[in-house]
C-alpha cells in the first residue's frame, strides 16, 4: 500500500508558511505502516496540479491532497479533482447548510465564495469530520483514490484520524475495525526498545494481530503504534489495552504517555492529582520549558511561573541545580521547584553534562544526564529531560 | 528562470524532521526573482532520487539538491548526480585534506566513510563555503545544473548565499557583479509597502536596475530585498547603499533591520550602545520573550532574565503592562523592564488588544497594540510588537 502526499499552496514555495502537515502525515503513514515514498508542494495553479496529482496517482494507490479547498479563487483542487475524475461538480446542500450554520453562529454573512466549499465532485463522498468550514472528501479515482483535506492543520489532523487513516486501512485489509493507540515512551533508544520488545514483535508476526510499529521522533521521544484490525469496537479496544498492558510490562515507566498526551499534560495531571503547583528556575532552558507549560496550562492553574536568569552560584553539580530549584519555590511559593543546570567550564565535565534538579516538602532530588546537540538541542533536550525527571519522581512519591 | 528544490531523506517521509529547509530556499528565491513552482521530497533510493531529479530537470533551469551528502552508505546524492551527468566520481584530495584537518582539530579519526564525501562528479566544482565536512557542489547538465547542498540548515545557507544565489544570477543575467541586501520592516502590511513604494517601483521598472521585491513572512514582517547588477564590487555597494537610503527615507522607522540582522540582534545593540540591561516581565508571553532572547544573548551580557508569571493587579489597561514592567525592572535591577499584557475579559476591549509597556529612569512608556491570531500566535505577535516598540523608544531617546 504506497500512499503519498500532495501539498497544494504558493505561499508554500514561498516560503511563507512552512509545511509541517505533510511531516505529520509522513508520520502517521510510517505509524501505520503504509510506505509514503514521495511528498511534492504544488502552487496554486490548474496545469501544475493536475499533472502532480495525476503522477502521483500513478505512483501510488491513494494520494492525500492537502490545501486549495477555501473560499477565495486560488482554491482550486475541487476543479482539479473533479477534472482528474472526469465528473462536473455538484454543489451539496447539507454542507451549504453546515457552512451557513457556522457563520450564524459567528453573526457573519456567507458570501456566495463559502458556497463554493460546498461544491463536491460527482461520485466524491464527504468526510463526517468537518471542524471548519472546509469539507474533506474521499474521491475515487478507479481503484485508487484522492483524500482531500484543508490545509489548516487541526482541520487536517481530525479528518486523517477520524476518516482517512481508518479507510486506508479498510483498503489495505479487510477487517471491518481497525483501531491505532500510540504508546510514547522517553529514555530509551530506538534499537534498544526493539530489543527489550524483540521477542514480542516476533509473536506478533506470527499471529499478525495486533501489529506494532516504531517512529523514532526526536524531542518527543520513541513512539509505539499498535494496531488492532477485528470485527467490532469492543474487541479492538481489548486487543489493544491487552498490549499496552504488554509493552508497559517491557518498557515500565519509560511508557509516559498515550495517545494525544504529551509530557506536558502528562505532569500537569500528575500534579492535579496532588493538589500540588510547580515553579521553575531556568538558566540553561532560557524560557523554553515556561513557554511550552503555559501553552499546554494557558490559565496557569498548575504551572505557576519561571524565573528566567543567569546567575553565579558558590555551589557546583547537582547542588547548584537543587539551590536553582529551591529558589524557583521560593519566589513563587509553590510545592515544587525545578531547575536545569548546564555543567559550568570549570566543572571538567563532558560536553553536555546537565544537572536536573527537583525541591519539594519531602525533600530534595537531583541526578545528572548528558545530552546531545548544539545549544538550542541542548535546551530543548534539557526541557523534556527535567519534565520526565519530574514526571518518575512524582509516580514513586 | 526556474530553480525547483529537491530535499533528500528518508527521515523527512517518516516526518522525523520537518523540511524547513525547502521553506527557506523557497523564500529566498522569491526574495530575488526566481521563479520556483515545484518542492519535491524523497528518500535515500537511488531510482526515485534519479527519477525526481531527472524530472525536476526537464521543468526547470536549475535544481537545489539539498541532503544524502553525509559520510554514511544511505547518502547517494553524489553517486546518483554523476549518474545523471554521466559521469564517474573523482576523489577530490583537496577536499579530503580539508576534512581531514577538521578531523584533527577535533582529535578524531577521520574513516573511509568520510573520504567518500570527497568524491566529487567529473566536470562538476566544489563550493567555495565549506562550513563542514559535506563539501556542496555546482554540477552542470548540459545547459542547466544541479547544485548539490548538504541537508545541515547552517551549512546549506552559507552556501546558497555565498555561491548559489550569485551564481543563479550571473546565468540569468549578463551582469559580473550581482548583490542583494534585505530590508527588514515591522508595522506595514504588504499593500501599504507597495503604495509607499509604488512611485520608485516604476522608477526602477523603467530603469531595470537595482530591482526591488517584496516578501510578506508573518511574525518576521515584510521584507524588502534590492538586487543590484554592476561591473564591480563598489557600485554595486554603492547603489545598494543608494537605494537603502531612499528606501529609509519613504519607510522611516518601520525599517528595523538589515540582512542577518533580527529584531532581537538591532534591540540587543542599541541596548549595548547605551550601557542599558534588560528584564522582561512575561505573563500573556509565557516565556516566549525570554526563549528568544536567551537565544540571541546567550551568556546574558545585556538580557537579564524574564519572570513568567500571571498574577492578579488593582490596575487596567496600559497601566497593568507598566506595572509589568517595572517589577521586572524592580526585580533584575535592570536599566529597563518591559511587559505585554492581555487585555483581560472585564475590560470589554476588542479581542486581540495588547498593551505594551516599558519602565526606565527616564520614565514610563505605554502604547496599545491590536494583534491578530489564535493565543500561540498572539503571544508570538506580542513579543515582536513588544521588542519594536522598545526600539522605537530607544530610538528616540
Amino acid at each position: 500500500m504506497r500512499c503519498e502526499v500532495v501539498a497544494i499552496g504558493t505561499e508554500l514555495l514561498l516560503g511563507q508558511i512552512v509545511d509541517t502537515n505533510s511531516s505529520w502525515i509522513g508520520e502517521q503513514l510510517a505509524l501505520a505502516g503504509i510506505d509514503s515514498l514521495n511528498q511534492t508542494k504544488v502552487g496554486d495553479n490548474f496545469a501544475r496540479m493536475e499533472a502532480t496529482l495525476r503522477q502521483a496517482l500513478e505512483r501510488s494507490d491513494a494520494v492525500i491532497c492537502c490545501g486549495g479547498l477555501g473560499p477565495t479563487q486560488d482554491d482550486i483542487t475541487r476543479d482539479v479533482i473533479a477534472a482528474i475524475m472526469g465528473v462536473p461538480l455538484v454543489r451539496d446542500e447539507a454542507i451549504v447548510a453546515a457552512i451557513k450554520a457556522m457563520f450564524d453562529e459567528r453573526d457573519r454573512e456567507m458570501t456566495d465564495n463559502n458556497r463554493r466549499q460546498a461544491d463536491v465532485p460527482e461520485g466524491a463522498s464527504v468526510i463526517a469530520e468537518m471542524p471548519g468550514t472546509a469539507p474533506g472528501m474521499v474521491c475515487p479515482v478507479g481503484d485508487k483514490v484522492i483524500y482531500a483535506v484543508p490545509g489548516v492543520p487541526y482541520e487536517m489532523r481530525e479528518m486523517m484520524v477520524g476518516t482517512i487513516l481508518p479507510d486506508l486501512q479498510r483498503r489495505r485489509g479487510a477487517a471491518a475495525v481497525i483501531r491505532s493507540r500510540v504508546l510514547k515512551t522517553w529514555g530509551l533508544s530506538e534499537s534498544g526498545l526493539a530489543e527489550m520488545l524483540d521477542e514480542r514483535m516476533q509473536e506478533l508476526d506470527r499471529a499478525g494481530n495486533p501489529t506494532i510499529a516504531f517512529q523514532a521522533s526526536g524531542i518527543e521521544g520513541i513512539k509505539v503504534r499498535v494496531t488492532a484490525k477485528t470485527d467490532d469496537e469492543g474487541s479492538a479496544t481489548a486487543l489493544l489495552d491487552e498490549e499496552e498492558a504488554l509493552v508497559r510490562l517491557v518498557v515500565g515507566d519509560h511508557l509516559f504517555a498515550v495517545d494525544d498526551d504529551t509530557m506536558e499534560t502528562v505532569v500537569l495531571e500528575l500534579l492535579r492529582q496532588r493538589g500540588w503547583r510547580l515553579a521553575v528556575h531556568e538558566s540553561l532552558t532560557g524560557g523554553v520549558m515556561a513557554s511550552r507549560m503555559t501553552t499546554a496550562d494557558p490559565t496557569l492553574e498548575i504551572f505557576q511561573g519561571a524565573i528566567v536568569a543567569g546567575g553565579v552560584s558558590a555551589h557546583m553539580g547537582e547542588a547548584h541545580a537543587l539551590e536553582a530549584a529551591a529558589k524557583a519555590r521560593g519566589r513563587f511559593g509553590t510545592d515544587l521547584g525545578i531547575a536545569a543546570i548546564a555543567a559550568q567550564d570549570d566543572e571538567d565535565a563532558p560536553r553536555g553534562t546537565v544537572y536536573l534538579g527537583l525541591d519539594h516538602d519531602g525533600g530534595q532530588h537531583a541526578t545528572t544526564v548528558a545530552l546531545p546537540g548544539d545549544r538550542q538541542q541542548l535546551r530543548n533536550y534539557a526541557v523534556i529531560s527535567l519534565l520526565d525527571f519530574l514526571r518518575k519522581t512524582l509516580l514513586q512519591s
